[in-house]
């Protein structure tokens, strides 16, 4: 569907990738392209807007609108081979560092947590007070988790391919816990995990506390994590689970393609090597329909799907689930030994906007904005930062992964930048060996503001400046 | 402070124990009473009630109040020497059975859980909506804990002896939660844990998820964990932790003396073992000011305190706290890679009960209410049960130990008692070895019924029928 002020867009970029407005000049006012073109204001302030986060155009307060052409696009990072050894996980602290420190007075590019812009708050407040409503119902202990919530889950789980009743379903706090819980019920403390490389955080802080050690499987920008990588891997180490975020995986944002998630299901259902699937982003695809889990190609039940409402709806309300299939019963006593059930006014909040289809709208503008916030991030870090900086193409989510040019670290830049009040997370968290020194990762979830134009600029002086100094 | 109501409530009993009215005997309409008396009608009724609760009365509908001479007093439970060894933990599914089962169409006398109508629902309920009305700060991600809900929480510490800030506080997903984050922060997997005996289960199963070996001390029941007992077991083993619930204990319901927690202090911070103390019933003592935790005995930062709401506002809010002192980065980091952090909405809504005054005028009634439940439940047991009967004397909390007689089995009567819609604790729940097969726990925290006094009789007539077989 293009809409006028697209089409509007599409030809003023063309105008200015012409040279007919060339970089750093002033556009015709807003009142003459609208007379120009024969289109309402609004519809020209729309188009604006597009080109203003394809990085064509740059508003300046109380003086209109520049033309900018934008470098040309930087390539993505390549697939990283780190060092195929199993690896004990610790000095995982940065982690803590960046959630705690963050929200006070920093611009937010560290956690990957939504800005509060894109909370449906109003939405969530409006459930939450129903839920306070429902009298003892919202006080009740529950476990493993209040039916009506188990029931949403189910219906969602079985629209997605994974046909589920309530009684299939745990609540958890959080995606993070129902990972743990999944870890505990398939390993032993110090057995072999293997995960994608770079590495979601979180995943290497589970099998932190779990005691298990890493393997890092090299994973492709654009495919995944690399099955030949993991079959190499598989036959050369005893490896007890696998743990895959196949849905816009953090920090690449890449989405296997679903004959790729069904290879990679059968390997693992082969070996009897059992698979955690975290799909927490799996509800945010940049384009098109909200893609498969892996647990929907799953036959013999090998799959222990875990996801949470923390990235779209709010981490605050700390609600996530995880669908054990047959290991039911090991994962439900883990989940009652550890803290005997999840809180039940979220999940009665939760399942009222589910089942009000709230959600649902909710998530169409959500994919929208993350896309355009992502976009418009990744053309700043394009323009700002120096040559021979890779940044990665996601398909959902809104993080980026950016690889940075030779002789900049990326734990020297996290450092520099708090210094000015900017947070990032350094791309060693991403890993437990030194493989992604040289990276950074931007959360993209916020809204457009000249501090963020500002901290992008001066993060890529700051590289720029290291480059310098490294030459 | 004797009121008029107690003052005949006295006067009447007197009267049946002396034969004036006997077992059985219809006594005066409440009119007579309250002319011969000279009170009103309503303080008859009261002094009615409480005599109910004493076991000296029994009310039959459209028929009136029946003098009932109760039996001589059960002895409490004697001091069991457990097998001073440690033991793994396993084999705690009873107790998951015990929860998941019972709340359906069972009589709940198995999890202690308060019943329905000893939740402050209205004032929780109010507080709740008032959370949803703060916008982002409940939905917001608060690690380690809501401010607004930490400095109540320190408030209420420093009143009662544990000088904190709100940044000495983590929130919890309930004090087992809390529980299991200290142990993982002292102790590594296969060290031995210091517990009562009897014990909590969820501790038994804390220690179970950390992997833990228990040793149980033996605990007096007016006195409770035996010093000499610990003293002895630090002397012969490697002790890396002692558990202790100081106010309350549950199953005993007893409560150390202010003398002996400081000396158990003392005697940890000396050896350097780290105390853990559980707190959860300290709020709910049946007489006289809330005790002294523990905690405020500790001079060296020795003593990690948790506690909860779940025995006194809810269960479902899934609410607690550890005060872990100088050991605060080590516990935060492993709530954090845990779950990150706990539910907000449960906080707010919390905080603002407490900061109104609502929890503390909710506790004057429920200490009352809860002392009346346990002594009648008491009574009925005394009552009903065979003679060789032992029955714990509570300080405060809701539950109740009971002995059997010889020959009687605790895990017999827990499935005989199943198959008539009753559920008890089996005593075995509450050690690692058999030393408790002859004892069950019950919960009090049930408004009284007809049913109630139908199970207790039937289960009377089960222990009843179980000696006779045995003899």
């Amino acid at each position: 569907m293009t809409v006028l002020y697209a089409k509007l867009a599409d030809q003023i970029q063309q105008l200015i990738s012409d040279g007919v407005y060339r970089d750093g000049e002033r556009l015709p006012g807003v009142r003459v392209l609208s007379r120009q073109f024969g289109v309402s204001i609004s519809t020209v302030l729309q188009a604006h807007q597009t080109l203003e986060s394809r990085g064509y155009l740059e508003a300046r307060e109380r003086s209109g609108y520049y033309a900018r052409v934008p470098c040309k696009d930087a390539p993505i990072p390549i697939m990283q081979r780190p060092k195929s050894r199993p690896a004990p996980v610790t000095a995982r602290d940065m982690a803590l560092d960046l959630c705690t420190v963050e929200r006070k007075h920093m611009v937010a590019l560290g956690a990957a947590v939504p800005h509060a812009d894109y909370v449906p708050l109003r939405q969530i407040q409006h459930a939450t007070l129903w839920a306070a409503r429902q009298g003892l119902e919202a006080l009740d202990y529950a476990f493993p988790g209040k039916d009506v919530f188990r029931r949403q889950i189910a219906q969602r789980m079985t629209n997605l391919g994974v046909v589920t009743t309530h009684e299939d379903i745990i609540a958890t706090n959080g995606a993070q816990e129902a990972i743990i819980l999944a870890l505990r019920a398939v390993t032993q403390p110090g057995d072999i995990v293997a995960v994608e490389s770079p590495s979601f955080p979180g995943i290497l802080q589970a099998l932190e506390v779990v005691g298990l050690r890493a393997l890092e499987i090299p994973t492709h920008p654009l495919e995944g994590m690399s099955l030949e990588g993991l079959e190499l891997a598989l036959e050369q180490w005893p490896i007890k689970a696998c743990v895959v975020v196949a849905n816009h995986s953090n920090p690449l944002g890449v989405r296997m393609p679903d004959s790729q998630k069904k290879r990679l299901v059968d390997l693992l259902a082969e070996r009897s090597v059992p698979m955690i699937e975290d799909d927490i982003y799996g509800d945010l695809p940049f384009e098109g329909e909200r893609p498969r889990p892996a647990k929907s190609f799953d036959t013999t039940g090998n799959v222990i799907y875990c996801s949470s409402f923390s990235k779209t709806i709010s981490p605050g309300l700390r609600l996530g689930w995880v669908v054990p299939g047959p290991r039911f019963a090991e994962i439900s006593q883990q989940k009652y030994f550890n803290n005997m059930a999840t809180a039940s006014i979220p999940q009665l909040a939760v399942a009222h906007f589910l089942e009000q289809g709230g959600y649902d709208r909710y998530l169409r503008t959500a994919r929208q904005r993350y896309k355009e916030a992502t976009e418009r991030l990744r053309a700043a870090v394009v323009r700002e930062f120096p040559e021979g900086t890779a940044v990665s193409r996601p398909m959902g989510g809104f993080v980026l992964w950016v690889q940075l040019p030779h002789g900049a670290s990326g734990t020297t830049i996290y450092h520099e930048a708090r210094e000015r009040s900017i947070n990032i997370a350094p791309g060693r968290m991403f890993s437990t060996t030194d493989k992604y020194e040289d990276y950074i990762r931007l959360n993209c979830a916020n809204p457009w503001s000249e501090r963020i134009e500002w901290a992008i600029r001066t993060l890529g002086e700051l590289v720029a400046s290291q480059v310098r100094r490294a030459a």
